[in-house]
């Protein structure tokens, strides 16, 4: 079954628009993907090139004040993302990442993040954890009976 | 929401045993994938290493002698499999190809597909179109008021 909206968490409804965002430019996009042992992200999306970029969604300020571990991200991903919604107080975010205007149904760039780009090797790693774990998730939906766990 | 068992049709159902063997083994598949236009494969398997196996899966004779387009499939994997349930003639298949016996539940390699490895560019936009394509199709059953289509 898809996720209920009435009960998604405020950041799992600003990654919902943001998805939602990425799709219309012809990306793809998971949710929840590990990139390694105790690091998750909120959104990964790929590009047609092979592109990866990590967003990360902050419901509140607190929210955001309580997350240690987002710079941990920038070396799995070519550009690093804040996702917010249009009442968040943006001046806290650190401005060398980019900054994304989301709400549940859609999202905005408002600042580009600046590209590190990924090293090929490490590259190839996460489009094959991305393409894992997009399969896998798939599967769990389309087949129930299977017994498989995320 | 998961399509019903009921109305799958009898390639279908051995794809899902097909899919449920490939998961108990670690892999992860997607069902329908297009390598190139015109082509559509029954079941795209990905293994940890980025190994790609394609199973066409056959519920008949008939079913197998309509099929004009299986040597197309072989440069786009590095092993081709036919899946038949344990009814088929298996005289039928061309004996340079593997060989699955399946049914709804489960399947069983009962002869590997010799290998023909991928060139390491076609490898990679095989992934990468294989992580596309499982992410599209998960996006449309978390989010189907998105209005996306595959």
């Amino acid at each position: 079954m898809p996720p209920d909206p009435l009960t998604m968490m405020p950041g799992q409804l600003l990654a919902r628009g943001v998805s939602r965002h990425f799709a219309s430019l012809g990306w793809v996009t998971v949710e929840e993907l590990v990139p390694t042992r105790g690091l998750r992200v909120d959104v990964m999306a790929l590009g047609p090139k092979g592109e990866i970029w990590v967003v990360e969604c902050k419901s509140s300020r607190a929210d955001f004040m309580s997350d240690s571990k987002w710079e941990g991200y920038l070396e799995w991903c070519d550009r690093f993302f804040w996702a917010v919604d249009d009442g968040f107080p943006t001046d806290l975010l650190p401005e060398e990442s980019g900054l994304i205007i989301a709400d549940s149904y859609d999202a905005e760039i408002l600042r580009m993040a600046p590209e590190d780009k990924l090293a090929p090797a490490r590259r190839k790693v996460m489009i094959q954890k991305f393409a894992t774990h997009a399969a896998r998730r798939l599967h769990v939906l389309r087949d129930p009976g299977a017994g498989l766990s995320v």
